[in-house]
């Protein structure tokens, strides 16, 4: 039955069952923790053997443990190439974090401008669209470089491309978009074909614009239902828009999140112009880290079943949050997509009680993601999102974790409901 | 005898002799490389153990192959402070290049400011003081900022105190100066105490001022004889100024170029405010190559026995060096000081020479950094400063290249002075 449609009765007892088990949880101490995307030290250790897989760094000129080579070793930035679908000369491979390389794609924008665009960002009025909920990583570089952000609907399809269009060629201070195209963070979704394609087509009113494509979850699925999504580059080539796009992949959580190897890929002419900028930044990337990643990965097929074992450990953590949720079907209290990969489940509570379902948590001992965390400047307009991160805990840890949070839903719930009545 | 003090017939007959030496190296298709203080694999050979140094990265919330740990490795920031004299909170281990680090500094001090200070940079005129001769890529970097760069000539005992005095108590504008305080690049002159103490008391008349002290041959003595450097934290502190410094000091020259671990000290109150920003920019920084690197190090002792090594690998190169230039003694065709360490030896050729001794020489086949490098704008005044790096090539190959470049100096003077006649 809608926890609306009860009687208050019926909801006060239940509200005071519901209380009676935080009660108990709250007495055990519990110290779980759900709130960020962190893979576990089972996935990192089935990289391990990453750090013996090769003593062969080259030699003489080639000899890839010097100084030098700015744009990553070829080997790698093949891999990660033939991951994106575009060619080798379109990607830098960089050093440990992808949010690093979005942070300096943006600073260089802001400082000298962008390839083909009107100078430096820094002293106009900046815009970003941000689809919501999203990555909070992402707001808060923007955030911090003063960029004006503009919430975007995430719709089952990836964003809401009528906005997003509408405002790409009507607002010349619009000058970039955040996305996570596949198994987007926290919502699950993957951009369809359409969405892709009418990204590509996209006719920016600035010659500024760029849309940061962080395609974080390219190769992680969960199920065996994978997603699929259309490359972009091929879609921007067609129509000649390929400057317009920064696709970011990194190996954090395929191999080391703290030491993988992150890369950006781009048009010809954009990799041309970072690379100016660059070459005074740094003397190049971590190369021994890079010669060891594709000694070990190899090669694409191979990266993809290192990642299939990913999935494996994944997916029972996954299920056990999902089953919990499933007892509120039917219920109007939540709301949420089983994803089919990432690292997320994004659940909507009834409106305004999200803040207060992640107290009730915290205070029984269960940490999440902090409510608002998914939107520019922390905000929920309507306090519902919740972001749950099942990869870190044990499996014994999330069983207990997910029924607190499902009972703290509850109370939050009924709560709400009673307070109306 | 001077070769200014030589008949027109001594000049020109000897002359002739050169040119001759200089048809045979030309024919002997050269390719030698004294152009960048790379280290020789044979150093960076010593290092290969580090690779395997431990597998121990630790277990749970202290999991340093996961994400996170701003600061880098407790160990390892420990190791740096042990290494410059200061506490393990006033460093920052990070990535794997220093001058990354630096960059990073300017662009945050451009976009946001320093601590203390009056805000962002950008928009306001800005100029750093350059001790010259200089490393150029410090000054790519002022350059590419848009930062006016003005030189301070180098004495034998660092940068001419009197006129750095001078301009920063006196111009605001002047927020930052670049040092290399230890066997610097190029002159290989070790600040006395006195320079240190001055640049301590420095009394700016702009909130903004800061050192950029790059600290990058602190262990790199090459002779018996060592040159010590004042601890400029020490000095400061005794008079409160340490916000004004940035020192920043790497393994790159100690392990894996391109591979090591680079780290900047710096007050607490610059700690935490360039952490604020920091951690909006990337997740941490590759704690893995942190830990191979204290493990392989252990402590300072173990490092300084590590760089005694690499002192006895490159001390023959630079005799070969100096023994080549040694033949000039009392011709005033040539001024260089013999470093007690660091990476280079600098000469002066006679003005309007320089270029012209790196065109010959790259003619025959022996690459030299580009003459006016080592000063802003690639400009040297007087066209005479030339930056050898005997690192990289062979002890063979550097005995020919040294040839070559003596030869080449003799040709040019020789021109010059007859030129004049």
């Amino acid at each position: 039955m809608r926890y609306n449609e009860m009687t208050t009765v019926q909801l006060k007892s239940l509200l005071s069952e519901e209380l009676a088990k935080y009660e108990g949880y709250k007495s055990m101490n519990l110290a779980l923790d759900m709130a960020r995307g962190k893979p576990n030290a089972s996935q990192i250790d089935m990289a391990m053997s990453l750090l013996d897989s090769t003593r062969d760094f080259g030699k003489g000129a080639g000899d890839l443990r010097n100084y030098g080579m700015l744009d990553g070793v070829d080997g790698m930035r093949k891999l990660f190439a033939d991951l994106l679908g575009v060619d080798k000369e379109e990607v830098i491979a960089m050093g440990n974090s992808s949010l690093n390389i979005m942070y300096d794609m943006i600073q260089r924008a802001m400082q000298f401008g962008v390839y083909g665009g009107d100078g430096a960002w820094n002293g106009k009025k900046v815009k970003f669209l941000c689809p919501v909920p999203g990555y909070d990583r992402h707001f808060a570089i923007t955030e911090l470089f003063g960029i004006e952000m503009i919430n975007i609907p995430m719709l089952p399809t990836g964003p809401d491309m009528d906005m997003v269009e509408q405002l790409v060629s009507s607002d010349e201070s619009v000058k970039g978009m955040w996305c996570v195209p596949k198994y987007s963070n926290p919502d699950g979704i993957t951009y369809s074909d359409d969405t892709v394609r009418r990204l590509a087509n996209l006719k920016p009113k600035s010659k500024d614009f760029r849309i940061f494509y962080d395609n974080a979850y390219i190769v992680h699925d969960v199920f065996d239902t994978k997603d699929e999504l259309l490359n972009i580059f091929d879609e921007c080539k067609k129509v000649g828009s390929e400057d317009m796009i920064y696709e970011f992949v990194s190996t954090s959580k395929m191999t080391f999140p703290g030491s993988g190897v992150a890369a950006v890929a781009m048009s010809r002419a954009n990799v041309e112009y970072t690379n100016k900028l660059l070459g005074i930044q740094t003397i190049g990337p971590d190369k021994i880290n890079q010669v060891l990643h594709l000694a070990f990965f190899k090669d694409v097929d191979n990266l993809r079943a290192h990642m299939s074992k990913h999935a494996s450990l994944l997916r029972p953590k996954f299920e056990i949050v999902l089953e919990a949720l499933a007892q509120f079907e039917g219920s109007g209290m939540l709301e949420y997509v089983k994803p089919n990969g990432g690292y997320f489940i994004s659940i909507n509570t009834i409106d305004g009680c999200a803040k207060e379902v992640v107290r009730l948590c915290q205070e029984a001992g269960v940490k999440l993601t902090p409510a608002g965390s998914s939107f520019p400047y922390r905000l929920d307009p309507r306090d519902r999102n919740i972001r749950l991160a099942p990869s870190y805990p044990t499996e014994n840890d999330l069983r207990m974790a997910s029924a607190v949070l499902v009972n703290c839903i509850k109370i939050a719930s009924y709560r709400s409901e009673l307070a109306k009545r």
